[in-house]
């Protein structure tokens, strides 16, 4: 029924905007400084997985056929390469921005598609694998990035009060 | 489309099966000793993250309309009380073990279900506000808990070498 496909897409919808809303509420309460602190002894600092979290967002856009990334610059020292590897980060100011941008450019491809486009697939998933796979669509890669920003946020709520 | 209906339904299910796995691969690997250490200095420890869980997926059972509960007597503990309540709690071992078994239960109801039962009310949400409100179903209970679940294993995952 059209309307199991719609109530569907609405359900992962509302997982993933509380996700960046819990996200976003938490970011912005941190100041600069303790996100440059480590989220525990010897593990990832908050602008590490402030710029992680970017840079996986930021490839959503490509990876759910909405056009170029916007920062590709951010795969190397993200993705690649893990903390406190020497490698040039930008500021946390900028990476702010970036986050919110990476994002905002995702809501507006999110709230224009029809129902039926989430249940289309990504980017990554060939046309006979898809045939075979229909889940491989926008709708679970959505599900599956809401679920790794939960993960790094659990740990990012741990520069409160640091 | 039943189609989507049931593509939608798969994503979700293979998202919450992935978060089980990796919880479970996550908690099997810890030893009892590291679960009772605290994730991060003055934070909650291991084993109240594993009572907590436990108590959240418990009560899905009757949210989701599958029954009663297996251990309601975890409430109090692990989702009233913060953790170092003093309150007692079951050992490791029955927590393991209780982890375990409600999840197991939830896998059977879920693996009975048919794809549109999945978009039934659950128990928390009168017929009145379901009829306006068709996305709280248990769908998105489902995604909303394996969401829960993400956050915090991002947390214990902090006891590997403790």
């Amino acid at each position: 029924m059209s309307n199991e496909k719609q109530v569907a897409v609405k359900a992962v919808l509302d997982f993933w905007n509380s996700r960046i809303k819990e996200a976003d509420t938490l970011i912005e309460s941190l100041t600069d400084e303790q996100l440059q602190k480590e989220v525990a002894p010897g593990k990832n600092r908050g602008i590490y997985l402030l710029g992680h979290l970017t840079a996986v967002h930021d490839r959503m856009i490509p990876l759910l056929n909405f056009g170029e990334q916007l920062y590709p610059e951010l795969g190397d020292v993200f993705l690649t390469k893990p903390d406190k590897s020497g490698a040039a980060m930008p500021s946390v100011e900028d990476l702010r921005a970036r986050w919110k941008n990476a994002n905002s450019k995702l809501a507006t491809h999110f709230n224009n598609l029809k129902p039926e486009e989430w249940f289309e697939k990504h980017t990554s998933v060939s046309a006979e694998d898809f045939a075979k796979e229909p889940h491989r669509n926008r709708l679970n890669v959505v599900i599956g990035r809401a679920g790794h920003l939960a993960y790094h946020v659990g740990q990012m709520v741990f520069l409160k009060n640091k």
